[in-house]
């Protein structure tokens, strides 16, 4: 049982594995830093605590980021789109937001388009 | 069977039904517009036509946006993330993202946080 707010859950839409995903981009530069995925708890502690807290599907645990690596994300605002099935989460990113040692997951591959 | 390049398809790691979320953002103000779904064809047709398109979970079609309301996203950029799990697509938005009619999916819902 979560211990997130009923008024915000009843808006949630969930995937069939009980999570929604959330993109996270550093508040101020706007660049996306990454994709994570929360189930009702895991939003709950980004919302109350601060501190942005994801889902961890491979380890199928809760995750709070930097709690290894330092690299914290401090949570700024959390936004629910229009459906009710993304989250945007504003954060101040310590360091590397990827594992890899980028700022952001998505640094390393561009895919090559038409232009 | 999709016409994507098979060195692309190799590193897409996908969800159940075959599709990548797709984070789509304004390429000069980088507002974070809406996030949508690509299976391997829709991201093949945002790749070469220059035009972002997306699998419709709702109506199980391809959905190349701004079709019917107009409001075309010229592809800028394609990267994908270091697990390549997930997509970002900087577009060049025309009028509003969401159905709406706001700006972006995200303008509408805030949720409390500590802060």
């Amino acid at each position: 049982m979560s211990s997130l707010a009923p008024d915000i859950a009843a808006r949630l839409k969930r995937t069939a594995d009980g999570l929604v995903p959330a993109v996270v981009q550093q508040h101020d530069t706007r660049e996306v830093l990454m994709l994570g995925w929360m189930d009702d708890e895991a939003l709950h502690r980004t919302l109350t605590t601060g501190r942005a807290t994801y889902w961890s599907r491979s380890r199928q645990e809760y995750w709070v980021k930097g709690e290894t690596s330092g690299n914290v994300q401090w949570v700024k605002e959390v936004r629910l789109d229009c459906d009710g099935d993304t989250l945007l989460v504003a954060v101040d990113q310590e360091g590397a937001a990827c594992h890899t040692g980028d700022r952001t997951c998505f640094d390393a591959v561009e895919l090559p388009t038409r232009g």
